[in-house]
């Protein structure tokens, strides 16, 4: 029986439902960079106002900026993966078409692989919401604000260091040789989730830190006094 | 060609190192569940000196011996499936033997499933030794303890749900349908690592949120004290 010819590696994977893009690669690419252009100018925008108080100097803005960036791409683009994942393969929505596309450096996505569609969920509707929820706790300054970082950054590592490690440890079958896609689509794009939840992490560990040494001192001290009443 | 018979599922999975175990289940359940016996009786002895101080009441006192047992599983365990996986169906090592029994309700320890290897490797060389860091902080009473505690909750529970779902997402196809195995093995063997993670995150959020509560009331103090200077 003759399978319908798709682009996608393993080359004998069966995507019976596959059909092509109507968008050429640079239109899908220039569709995510615009809409990532618009949010970035929104979140600096938005974060300007509070440049003298809890968003001071470029690390917190970027920070800030990190954290609606993610909330947008895990709850609406990974979201779209986390329900749509059957039909993705031909399905020629803008956002399923950005799939399609980065699905050439990885069609797991298309052939609803168990452990990326339940990471994907996860991220999704997990660590989408608590995104929106740190860049909100950063903006007010909210106790819970580290704590959120923490948890975010934790769980962006660990799923990230297993998406990589998983087809890794296979020899990457599930990507197209091409340089462009290994190094730029599978590469690139998500070694930001390794790098920056790990400096948020480091950030978030000294800040908690701190607060629960001071937290034991005042304790002790505490303790103390009461014992020479 | 005829394959090697085994007991696992599904029943197509190739598994032609299979040598059957020499121990009985009832061997292999009574050497694991004595092992866990002595690292209780080890911690209990241990936390007892403690019973004053960092380790007071019984909820102390299982949260350290959770640690312990968390420390000695993943790493030893863990550890041995994480180096041992490719042989793991033809040894018979005691631990081997455990896996093998266990494997009844999940063959793929035997068949060297991607994602289950990264994240048994995580679990066991990142999370074991944490499991010991963050009883001996408690043990101490130190202020990184909570830190810790959240952290490895956290990656504990997220690997726990990924561990179910991507197997139950297929209909559990890789477990022996017998009730048996899939709810004392598969079941009940792992629960433990979605109830104690949710509690104990529970609890050092708690903590981290009144230290930081605290930490956010001191520095708005100061910077008050100093613009009334």
């Amino acid at each position: 029986m003759a399978h319908t010819p798709h682009p996608y590696y393993p080359l004998d994977l069966v995507l019976d439902h596959y059909v092509p893009n109507t968008y050429s690669m640079k239109d899908t690419l220039t569709l995510l960079f615009s809409t990532f252009g618009a949010i970035t100018i929104g979140s600096i925008a938005l974060s300007y106002q509070k440049r003298n108080s809890t968003i001071r100097g470029l690390g917190n803005q970027l920070t800030f900026l990190w954290f609606v960036m993610c909330g947008f791409i895990h709850f609406f683009l990974e979201g779209y993966f986390g329900i749509y994942h059957k039909t993705l393969a031909g399905d020629q929505s803008p956002l399923a078409q950005v799939w399609k596309e980065y699905a050439l450096s990885d069609s797991r996505y298309l052939s609803s692989d168990s452990f990326v569609l339940i990471m994907e969920r996860i991220t999704a509707f997990a660590w989408g919401p608590l995104a929106f929820f740190t860049a909100y706790a950063q903006y007010h300054n909210k106790p819970a604000r580290h704590i959120a970082q923490l948890i975010i950054s934790l769980g962006q590592l660990y799923g990230c260091v297993l998406y990589y490690a998983t087809t890794m440890v296979e020899g990457s079958p599930h990507c197209d040789p091409h340089p462009y896609y290994y190094y730029f689509y599978f590469g690139f794009f998500n070694i930001f989730w390794m790098i920056v939840p790990s400096i948020l992490m480091h950030n978030s560990i000294k800040n908690l830190y701190r607060a629960m040494k001071a937290a034991l001192a005042a304790e002790a001290n505490s303790s103390k006094v009461k014992k020479s009443k």
